[in-house]
């Protein structure tokens, strides 16, 4: 397939090939592939926060600011809307934005539903990013709603996770974003004109030193279990808790300039290298899974899996030799 | 393994092997074949909602409601912790509960912390879930915390599930549970003594009318996409809003009722039986996937898959083309 339209900056090219990507089409597979090579040189930094956080609104601050550099840098947004696992719809989407920088040729924005499992998301997510990558986006901003599974998957896709907090917000809430906590790698209270946000960055900040800091740099190592021998003493990365106002651009430099201080912080470390490897890793081995089963389908006929089951769900046989039966022994 | 001890109700035998499920140890493994011809009679409630809403009083009472009929039922409750995926701690953890049960041989309490990754903890559940079905017990209640992945593989775990709100949680919180709603086969607000239940039944009532009663009905059937051309005519279940007080125990033994009536409804519109296939087959799949790979990295060396990491890390090779150098072809 022949991608040099997307690598030259031709926009309608790459629209095209980001909707194959996002309908798992064989051209977007193909496309995918003939990307991969020119990939890994974008800053992919994950947004993401509760709703009412003002988080659209800091994103598109921000690619503003980019915009506005000296040199200024490319820009592309993969907005993923918040989703019910089972309807697939949009519950909150708003998928009118970013109006302040349509028809800026350097800032290409994707606003993409979830649809299908979390891990069909993260996976288009992926796909989407690597395209962006690929076409010399200096920078992808992935902006996700809410808390759950598909912020930390996503949160494994970035170099970089900045969690957007907002004043205000109870103790309930509090508690359920303990998880999203973990995963900051920048946290920023926006709306920090409001009322209450020296108890949200209190509270943060509460939050922050229950994490231990020498288990939060091995996160960055692509591993769910940390390995305390391998710490590098000096070269932990604490993260920064900082305010913004979105609505009127205040604290969106020192949010950018936090940013790229966790970029450097992560070539410095290493971490850089560590993290890509680890992407591609987990993504190796799912293929291969996925290859085997595809294969194994192939191989056996689907009646014989049916009249397995049927003998399951009769209590005949256990799961662990109806398994044996359909896939063979352990070795 | 002779697992006949915990058939005939030994409570040491059972909590032993309860402890060897959840480590994933061999022994484990064996008990749950054992045990397996033995499962399938219990009835598996899951009750979820969001730290604060009383949930576990809840149960606690629900519990001693079930323990105080006229043919008392022999109870198990398996509480999941809040985790995070990544350091695998408890974050709000109250492990110290139930107490008005303790000393009661026809209840059994298990409260586990989550740990691993999401799939694994629903793994463990369901495996906790199977033995405590085999030996015996007629109902047991899966207690989860929160909004996530967790909340919906579990709620596919059991046969009927109760979603617990409180009054007084803001607009925030209803948008992160909308997710959440769509699971519920019973609804109760509980601490219904408190101000603002009103609003809070309205908002529920609300949001049940967006999700579809067409396709409420075939999400019993296991399957992800609603399927419109099965609906039978009638025989639609229409998840009931319920008030409780746990702390006093007012509307737990409506609630218990609407349980039963659930359970009914399944029984006699087969979904049942066709949620308990559906169970089977996602865990049969799941196996025979896990074969697989564990037998292609058996007869594949470490060695190669890590040399094509590293080609794939410098962008000499794409992922399809090592998958296929080291899983093989598509046939």
């Amino acid at each position: 397939m022949d991608v040099s339209p997307i690598l030259e900056g031709d926009r309608r090219a790459l629209a095209r090939v980001l909707t194959q990507i996002e309908n798992d089409t064989e051209a977007g597979r193909a496309a995918m592939q003939a990307l991969f090579s020119h990939t890994g040189r974008a800053h992919l930094v994950g947004i993401t926060g509760a709703p009412g956080t003002g988080k659209s609104s800091l994103v598109n601050r921000l690619a503003q600011h980019y915009r506005h550099l000296e040199t200024p840098l490319r820009i592309a947004v993969v907005a993923v809307d918040p989703s019910s696992p089972f309807t697939g719809g949009a519950v909150l989407g708003d998928r009118i934005r970013m109006v302040e920088l349509s028809g800026d040729p350097g800032v290409f924005v994707r606003s993409m539903a979830s649809r299908g499992t979390l891990g069909g998301l993260a996976r288009t997510t992926a796909g989407l990013v690597r395209a962006f990558d690929a076409a010399g986006y200096d920078v992808v901003l992935i902006e996700t709603v809410g808390a759950g599974q598909a912020e930390v998957d996503i949160a494994r896709l970035a170099d970089t996770t900045v969690v957007v907090e907002a004043p205000g917000l109870g103790d309930d809430i509090q508690a359920i974003k303990a998880g999203i906590l973990e995963i900051a790698d920048v946290l920023v209270i926006n709306k920090a004109d409001r009322p209450g946000v020296e108890n949200t960055e209190r509270a943060l900040k509460n939050m922050l030193q229950l994490a231990h800091p020498v288990r939060r740099v091995f996160r960055h190592h692509g591993r769910t279990e940390p390995v305390e021998a391998e710490a590098p003493a000096g070269e932990i990365w604490i993260p920064p808790v900082l305010k913004s106002v979105a609505s009127d651009g205040t604290g969106v430099p020192e949010l950018a300039a936090a940013i790229a201080d966790h970029r450097n912080y992560l070539k410095e470390s290493g971490d850089l290298v560590r993290r890509e490897r680890a992407r591609l890793d987990n993504e190796l081995a799912l293929r291969i899974r996925e290859r085997l089963v595809d294969r194994w389908r192939l191989e056996s006929g689907n009646g014989r899996y049916e009249a397995m089951l049927d003998r399951l769900v009769a209590r005949e046989i256990s799961p662990e030799e109806a398994t044996t039966a359909l896939a063979g022994g352990e070795r």
